[in-house]
């Protein structure tokens, strides 16, 4: 048979059954080569919407960040993205010395690349202004050139509506960045005229490594958007910590009616959203709990526990069929503490037969700064 | 906010904040505890049929394994098997000096905890005669002890038969296992003997580490059961390499149609199963095609490459959404050569804009033992 | 030649260069195992003493331990241990349904499988009475069989001097273990009398994942000797985060004359051990000094910054050469403030040009209750 | 006490602990950061030699590298490399559009930031010609402007030996690389010319999953240094599988007398290296052995086993004391098979007690294009 190429290597060595040899001197040593393929990330569907994972926030060698634009691609294909923006800053570009200042390009550079990998480029750029304000991040641009780059606030206000005049999609970046200046992470005026203006729709809640509570909650009390990116310079191996399982880089979920740039759009205008940073998950109360069902199964008891005074408990398995991580503390009734499940996981929980449902707060998410998701499960 | 425990601790060390201190010269480690979860295969749906994970070949102290029946359990549940079954010998307890013979005991030490963890314990034992004709695994076995112990062919036969009248299940066990041995990988006449005496239906394609090929065919042609077990002695842990994603311990894996001890049992004794060894799968080719077309999606073209010398070229999205995994080497049409879908991973592939299908054998299946699966995938 | 067995196979798949077959139907997934070896726990001499990494307290299925006693030997020597005591429960027998009540057995069945393993065998038991006093570890014991097991003040007491008579190196386990016992964390005066009779020796400082803070100070204060040790009842693969690299079972490091049973124990009656749990050692000062200063480095400067301001700034590498972990807080100095030295790496530190020393808490060790290490690092 | 900033804490939850809260509506999530150190590669001083990890092949924007050069500092950092050198290509700078041409920039870029990292940063260039003659790589150069670019021979040999004016260490890279090109892996007059010129002074005979075996013959034949590098254009962590512990980018290992540029370059013009891909090694007789020798250590038999039959069989342990991989095969004497020695493990072997010593050889390491280093172990 053809396919047993091997016949009779019965105690050939681990060395020679890894290498391949070309016959003519020349050794490959593919098992030190880091397997590619693309991470297929499990996040069932959410009331018919595909849960789409984007990341509308990183850099490239065309501003300050570290990396040829190509490795924005490639990252996150493997990282299992469905959209991306290169959002350059147009007022900081510390390399220009030795790379030359031109706001499309990294876009440009991208579009071939990303369309063969089946990832949605957006395109996007970040005003970078003076904090507070601060940044700002455009994305579904036009051309990027000729934004007015002074300091004045003024200038700052015309850069974010020419963006607007754009159609684009506006949001806030990392309002808590700079704690020791004041005014940073206030609403203020500015911010206040961008919204009543039209010309902001969102707020990084996440951005990294931070979380920025307060955020959240102008995003539910001013109809904001709620947004999670990676705001990456460095390469996304180097930040995260990518041999735990449930560390992704930052992003926003995305629950879009289809998997084209106009069904983010329409997502992203209606605030179908929820910022997911590794372990944790911000958003609006009902986005994040649509979310949890969608991932989090509770089966029916399987087994009563007798107990020697004659108690009687009930078992229960609780299933996460997500890569997503959710952290659960009980709140009303006397069942099971404390449950954690890690992406794709199992756990036990246990209860008196009596008890018909008990209330978590599932302490990994946040609907509001001082809120988790509260959820009732029913016990059968 | 209550939940806010450490406001404040901002330039806070590693080491103060992963460990707990009860106030009273007490510090707990926490972190460097393993965390303890139920692993939860993804493996969707196949026609309906809920896929089980099942291993139904396992020992302990109560012959000749190392550990208490307690440990199969509280790996089985971190494994995420569905159902269990404990096959200690009933002829070799090398440790009968110190722990008593007990045939139906490890059962019977593992009934409640088995059944608090939710996993369908299956009452089992192995029958183990001299090479060939070598060992039988009977399971939903009656009373496990009484059963005749002698090395006479009639002895042998009358121990298989007793199992055959208690209504169990019966395979033959890793038949190549003593390639030193003649007869030993044979269908030999005792064998088909039980076989037409409806006192064996299924056999160990795989076994621990091992492919048994000749086997696969044998089931195919006698109409018998195929099955994979584990035949764990020592540690899950020490034996395979689970730092790697796709090793898992070799089981069966159970098209059921409910996940109760009848429901397993309807499928066996129908041959709805897939043997799954890490990597590779062997089974009938009805039941390995449709568990392949339930785990993997070929997704319409979303790029269409046009070349300098006008040739276009078409690129494909191709998703596994399960935990197997699947190798493909093209056989017809002029596409990519090669396709590795890792657990939870997607792969593009490309072929000229003008195929219409592109035929892959999976090479990590056998549907014989001179036979892949071949798939025919058409392209849109 | 006749190594290169694979000439030719250019275009292999994985899959064919990873199996062995043999030729008859039988293929063999060596790739999924678990590569099996014996760790070589990078530690340096300590002032010319070999640094024996050992675990004083196990147990087996012989008491109320998970495993057989070959698995405890298998642990060992995958861990690099040097030594290692089964010390089953005298009193406490939960398996002696099945399992023959033997208190020498545990040690009989390891001996030759140890020997083999180049690990040394100390014979141990563990006393074990009610709360308080609690539980004992004798090793180094003769037979361990006709021990007093009775409940009362004076049996309890016989029972330690029954040991102390056979010569053995006797340890308070896990003092504070039962933090709702009124007395069980305090210097009884049933241990204080044993103290001062030479029937006890040391005490577990460290016991598994808790580490008993008080204890160390009694070691200091009463001159006994500070151990650590795994108290394994379960899988050490299933209690340890192992995938963690600094995650070792907690131990007892002994600072010895000579590889031997009598090396360790001269070690032990001298007080040379520091325990060890992961992230953390604690011990006695001088003994814990000595072994940082073995592992640790600190390079001349390589590099001085100039700022802006003319200000100059030294650089420097501080490197671990060891499997610990430590980690380090600036008491004294301006330079960096915050050290994490995983095991074998090297980090920068950072010091203004005319600094001539930092002092910093090794804040990862203990040396009392209250107390880390505290070093003086010069700088050149 | 001041460090006991959590008391009380007692059943705080796993996400209260992990996360960082500044009190005003940030949490920082530090646990997802990947943490940051510098790998400290264990391989001991060799005759008195300190092994020195470099790599003199590698790309960044300012040819065909996908990364700003700043990234290669910090993958060499944490790598535990001691030495790097950028060479990105005279010839070939596909970003010209973007990136202005200038040869030195990368070089002038990364001088202070190696310096601050302790690394030892040598200035080099490729010269990028037809194959064959190939590639070439210059290191230890002056200026790398206004070297000649044309293709013609002449052109060729006037770029190389412009390196040469400038007193650089020229190593021939990859030869094998092009399988296709006749005479792309012959020695070939041009280089035969460059060699007797002294214009030639290395070969790479390992480039990152390549090994090149007929280039080490050259090496050995002609007084050549044998090098292995990276040639990295994408990013380190993308290309190499860093998640198997033996896993580490293709370097030279320099048998330098200091560490300091002119330590490595004396080795590098004596000859003193060794070239290591992951499990692999190759280079000349004398220095493979050498390296082998510091790295593996025979203890002295720890146990003689007395079989059934009176045969005696004594037990060693052999121990990998660094981070290289060894894999052995016993050609005389009738001792364990293969033994495979992990980075920093240890294996039993045994023989007839009457054996006084083994013969392996090393298949893991070549010291000619058919020859592995030949070890006689003698037994005590």
């Amino acid at each position: 048979m053809r396919n047993f190429l091997l016949i009779g290597l019965f105690l050939v060595s681990t060395l020679a059954i890894a290498q391949r040899n070309n016959g003519k001197g020349m050794l490959y040593l593919d098992e030190n080569r880091r397997p590619i393929y693309r991470e297929n990330i499990m996040i069932p569907e959410v009331n018919g919407y595909e849960v789409l994972k984007c990341d509308f926030h990183t850099h490239t060698v065309f501003s300050d960040g570290h990396v040829w634009p190509n490795v924005r691609n490639q990252e996150a294909w493997e990282e299992g993205l469905d959209a991306l923006a290169i959002t350059d800053h147009i007022e900081y570009t510390p390399h220009k010395d030795d790379v030359k200042v031109a706001h499309n390009r990294g876009y440009e550079l991208l579009k071939e690349g990303t369309a063969k990998n089946n990832i949605i480029l957006v395109k996007g750029t970040e005003i970078t202004r003076n904090t507070p304000p601060g940044h700002f991040n455009a994305i579904y641009i036009g051309d990027a050139s000729g934004y007015i780059e002074g300091r004045s606030n003024e200038q700052d206000r015309a850069a974010v509506m020419k963006a607007a005049t754009q159609n684009s999609f506006i949001f806030w970046n990392h309002p808590g960045w700079q704690p020791g200046i004041e005014g940073s992470y206030e609403w203020i005026d500015f911010v206040d005229d961008l919204s009543r203006s039209k010309a902001l729709h969102g707020i990084e809640v996440i951005n990294g490594f931070g979380i920025h509570l307060k955020a959240l909650d102008w995003c539910i009390d001013k109809g904001l958007t709620v947004m999670g990116s990676s705001d990456i310079h460095n390469l996304v191996a180097h930040d995260y910590d990518r041999s735990k399982e449930y560390v992704h880089r930052t992003m926003t979920l995305v629950m879009a009616k289809e998997r084209t740039p106009e069904g983010i759009r329409e997502a992203l205008d209606a605030g179908r959203t929820v910022a997911w940073a590794s372990k944790y998950l911000a958003g609006k109360e009902e986005n994040v709990r649509a979310l949890f069902n969608a991932c989090v199964e509770l089966l029916p008891s399987h087994y009563t526990e007798v107990r020697g005074n004659g108690n009687k408990t009930n078992w229960y398995e609780i299933r996460n069929n997500s890569d997503l991580y959710f952290e659960l503390e009980v709140k009303e009734g006397s069942g099971t503490k404390r449950v954690v499940l890690y992406p794709r996981s199992a756990q036990l929980i246990s209860a008196p037969a009596a008890t018909t449902s008990l209330t978590y707060d599932v302490t990994s998410t946040y609907v509001r700064s001082d809120k988790h998701l509260s959820v009732e499960l029913p016990l059968r």
